[in-house]
């Protein structure tokens, strides 16, 4: 398959590029807005991966260029550009391709982290709801530590959750994830299960900022 | 320490009597609204934990003498009774006792559970809102599943999070908790981040929903 990650220059992306390209033989192909970004980002993760032996197949794109050759395409981009990332690449989408959503919305303040959803209930219903209808959506990779992800010396031993609407997507999804070395795909469900997903994730950030020995964690299920 | 267990004679409580009796030193009361259920519950309690060769030392009350007898009162009750279980209890309780609430709103559809919490943002800051000014109030206990603690052949190897604003109310709660064989306290803060540890509760029972082989499940952070 080829895996598109939009935005795959910031953190997430870095780290699910890095991942992708180590542990599966999929084509992970980096989308940024600006194409140049996109190219210098594969050129350092093309070295931390050359380094480690991996001989990897990275390629950088403009989003809807990247977006446009995917089987999977990942919306690794903060939560107030997923609105408009989506609608910047409507036109090579169909019901072939699979979007992913991993954002959170969050607000801080002197306490800690708090869930924030938009009015729909969750970001990942709001991608739902801006994607073109026959265009199946999972909620996926919400709760990993970007810098755990990114340092290919973390070994992972963690849970990432799905939720779809769409079966036969999630499950795609699920043997993706589950390709990444240490990480298990866990099924939660429908696009309504959203908004629990998320919320994990202002609560491992919370966690860490108050447990002096917990840094960049995740979640496991037991 | 005493430890009551207001609604005692419910799962959770159940539970959290059965572990406190095994695992710790401390005394534990039985609190119900009514006297009688409280003495069955605690002949059943002593009669498990006898099985087990373990001397037990539970004693069954109406919840305001349990309270009024507990330096930390659990409100192991269900959500919908939080608000007047405090209120029943309000003159028993003072600056040292501490006041620990695991109960979360939650509403039930075809999908799952959904987090559904009363308007102060969370049931930990409603009992917080309810108790009397100088009650310390620490939320804990809120993700773990009945079953699993009530059944005392399973080795837990769990995370339980704890919010509070009076750190050493929090800090004797974190003590008492890591007692618990294969239990580990962790700290989120304030009384403002409970929303986000008590909507991991309708989580774990949604991926058991959806995940054959994952029963009676907690959370790790690692």
């Amino acid at each position: 398959m080829r895996i598109a990650l939009l935005g795959g220059t910031g953190d997430i992306g870095q780290g699910l590029a890095l991942r992708f390209a180590r542990d599966t033989d999929h084509e992970v192909l980096i989308g940024s807005r600006d194409p140049e970004k996109a190219r210098e980002a594969v050129d350092s993760y093309d070295a931390e991966l050359e380094d480690r032996g991996v001989d990897s197949n990275i390629k950088g794109f403009i989003n809807e260029m990247a977006a446009d050759r995917a089987d999977i395409v990942v919306l690794s981009v903060p939560p107030y550009h997923v609105a408009d990332t989506v609608e910047s690449v409507e036109d090579t989408l169909d019901e072939d391709t699979i979007l992913v959503t991993p954002a959170v919305g969050m607000k801080g303040d002197e306490d800690g982290l708090h869930y924030h959803p938009p009015g729909t209930g969750s970001v990942t219903e709001l991608v739902a709801e801006r994607a073109p209808d026959e265009v199946p959506v999972v909620g996926a990779f919400h709760n990993l530590a970007a810098d755990a992800l990114s340092d290919l010396n973390t070994n992972l031993d963690l849970d990432t959750l799905l939720v779809a609407n769409d079966d036969d997507a999630k499950e795609t999804v699920r043997n993706l994830a589950n390709e990444i070395d240490g990480l298990r795909a866990l099924d939660v469900g429908p696009l309504a299960n959203a908004a629990e997903v998320e919320s994990v994730t202002p609560l491992v950030i919370n966690i860490a900022k108050y447990n002096a020995d917990l840094h960049d964690i995740g979640v496991k299920f037991q």
